[in-house]
C-alpha cells in the first residue's frame, strides 16, 4: 500500500535511499549525506512524501512539491524510488500513477521532471509510457559515476484536460 | 560597479525587486513575498549575490548557486535583475559575464537557467549572444499576468574548454 511516509518509515527506506545516491547514477543530489538531511530534503522540504509497503517492507518512496512558486505554482515536480530487491514489479508505476492523482488533488495542472539522467532507460521509457515527454536535454549536466558526463532530460506531462 | 551585496544595497534593491515579481511576466517567485523573504531567497541561500551599484544607486542584482548537488554540483545557476530606469544599458550583459566568471573561478563548468520566459524576448536574446543555447522548451509552464501560460525555456552554457 502506499500511504504518507512517517520518520520512522523513511529510516526503515535508508539503506535504499543511501545506496542510490551513493551510485551516482540517477540522482542530483549529494552522495554522503546523513539520513537527518535525507529526511529534511525528501520528507520535510516537500509538500507530500509517501512510503509504498508491502509486509512491513519499505520498498519504495516519493515526494511531491511545488517546482516553482508564484507564476509557475501550477506545476509540480516528484521524485521517485524504488529499493533494488523490488524493482520490475510496477512499483514505480503504481507510485507516479499515485503521484498524478496526489497532483490533481491539490491543485496542480502539470508534473515536471527536472533532471532525470539521459542513460536511465528504464526510468525514461516508463515515464514516456505513463504520458510524459521529453521537452528539454542539457548536455553533460550529470557525472555519472560509471559513464562520466551524460546529458539530463527535462520531462513534462499536462495532468488536466 | 558590481560587488558583493549587503542587506542595505539589497533594502535599497527592494523597490525594484518588488516591481519585478509584481509583475509577472519573468520571475516564478511569490508575486506578493516580504523583503525578509527575498533577502533570504536571492542573498542567504544562493552561493553568492552581487549588486551592481552606480553613484549610490542599486541598478541590478543577480545571483550565483548549485543548480543541483552531488553528480550534478558542476553547473550553476543564476538569476538577474535590473532596475526598469536603468534597462538598454548594457547591464544586464555586464552581470552576465560577470557571473560567468564568478562560475569558472568557483569550479563550475556549465550554467543552467531553468525558466527563461519564452516571451521575455529581450532576456532570451541577451543569453544567446553570451552564448547560451535553448535546450528546452517546458509547454504553458509560466503563468504570464498579461498572457496567461506560456512556455518557459531551459538554457544552458559550458563555461569551459
Amino acid at each position: 500500500m502506499i500511504r504518507p511516509i512517517t520518520k520512522c518509515d523513511f529510516e526503515l527506506f535508508w539503506p535504499t535511499f543511501s545506496a542510490i545516491i551513493e551510485h551516482q547514477e540517477t540522482y542530483a543530489f549529494a552522495p554522503n549525506m546523513t539520513v537527518e538531511q535525507a529526511y529534511d530534503l525528501w520528507c520535510e522540504q516537500p509538500l507530500k512524501t509517501f512510503v509504498y509497503e508491502e509486509q512491513g517492507e519499505q520498498l519504495g518512496s516519493y515526494y511531491l512539491k511545488n517546482n516553482a512558486a508564484g507564476p509557475g505554482s501550477h506545476v509540480c515536480n516528484c521524485g521517485y524510488m524504488v529499493a533494488e530487491q523490488a524493482r520490475g514489479k510496477g512499483i514505480a508505476r503504481q507510485l507516479c500513477e499515485h503521484s498524478q492523482q496526489q497532483a490533481i488533488a491539490l491543485g496542480f495542472q502539470a508534473m515536471q521532471f527536472n533532471s532525470v539522467v539521459s542513460t536511465n532507460a528504464v526510468a525514461v521509457q516508463l515515464w514516456k509510457k505513463l504520458g510524459f515527454s521529453i521537452v528539454g536535454r542539457v548536455p553533460k549536466a550529470y557525472l555519472h559515476r560509471q559513464l562520466g558526463y551524460v546529458d539530463t532530460l527535462v520531462m513534462y506531462k499536462w495532468l488536466i484536460d
